[in-house]
């Protein structure tokens, strides 16, 4: 297949992406709906993150949840465990999820108006960026055990997110990970981009999340 | 775009793929080239992994290596570092390598009869294990910060693979990681993988892993 014919079919592919994704902004809009799009390596503790959240919101704010994964339903039971509606999508041999699959969802999940939804996408630090669903922001989770020249090798998934989470921090004495290296090369590909650093697990750092969250919600 | 249309494009894609792939493997057969095409999560510690064991086996063996990142060539300059000669191939929006880009790399590198050739895959789950490269074996990394369940969230690069190899092992006992588990999921949906456990970074295990590949050299 010549290279020319393969651009074009990448341009029709997220051309209807587009389309779909601009349909699901409006109705998030319009119903108040905060999507964020949760995009990572498989294994940064996205799951245990979204478990331990939802546990700790719960309680002020409507939240549910669509799970992404090649195969399985491991993350929407370990979801549903919280209590709130959680919808699992699997996209067999493909590798993101794309805004046609949540416009299906938002029709199962019904979210409630003024709601949170956490959408995790599937584990790839590659093709998730190139895929709009229509979110309010792209959320990029990278554990810290990863190391921290992620954001220069995969520039295109750290350009497309308005926040990076460290995750693991509770490993950081374990490690050799330079935080401030890491957040240097972050803003090298995005200058705008904000940096929280947390454990999932232990908790440390998990209320300027929930603060960034709420500052978000109309 | 038609759902038939797409698995047509998918269709041409990988077979234009295989046939590149014959000619690789045909190639490293006649010159008895020992290709490894190691797949895995970003930040699973592959690099780390290859310039231990060059570090370890250079004196016996000829080694050359040939690295895809989707940007910068921080992975083969790391490798060059060893002494050994690598190419970076970097892959732009690509989330995998191709046997088209190996062949063209092979031109370049030029391995010796006799040797062994390290793959670095880009850093991705899913969409390396549909490509063949012409390799005699993919080894999938699994660094055990990244959850025992992987195995079954992305089957498809467990059944592709022919090794698994438990990279940070050090990190045990600051994780809630069940190695018989994960081991059992690899072998639910590759009956046939072998298994291997190792800490790239404190040496523990890597014995095992060079007397696999001096098994498999001609």
């Amino acid at each position: 297949m010549s290279q020319s014919r393969m651009v074009q079919i990448e341009q029709d592919i997220l051309g209807k992406n587009n389309q779909y994704a601009a349909a699901n902004r409006q109705l998030f809009q319009e119903r108040q709906i905060l999507a964020l799009n949760l995009v990572s390596s498989p294994g940064s503790g996205k799951t245990s993150l979204l478990t331990r959240s939802i546990d700790d919101l719960k309680g002020e704010l409507p939240i549910t949840v669509i799970e992404g994964d090649q195969q399985t339903a491991n993350d929407a039971d370990r979801i549903r465990e919280t209590g709130v509606s959680a919808l699992q999508i699997n996209t067999g041999k493909g590798c993101h999820l794309d805004a046609h699959m949540i416009g299906h969802a938002m029709e199962s999940l019904q979210p409630a108006d003024n709601s949170l939804l956490f959408i995790e996408n599937v584990g790839n630090l590659v093709c998730p960026a190139a895929f709009d669903l229509g979110e309010a922001h792209k959320v990029a989770i990278l554990s810290v055990t990863e190391g921290e020249d992620k954001p220069l090798k995969y520039p295109d998934m750290f350009h497309a997110a308005d926040l990076m989470i460290l995750n693991k921090t509770d490993l950081l004495p374990y490690l050799d990970f330079d935080v401030n290296k890491c957040i240097e090369f972050a803003r090298r590909v995005n200058p705008d981009i904000e940096v929280l650093q947390l454990s999932a697990k232990s908790g440390e750092g998990m209320d300027a999340w929930y603060q960034w969250i709420r500052s978000r919600m109309v």
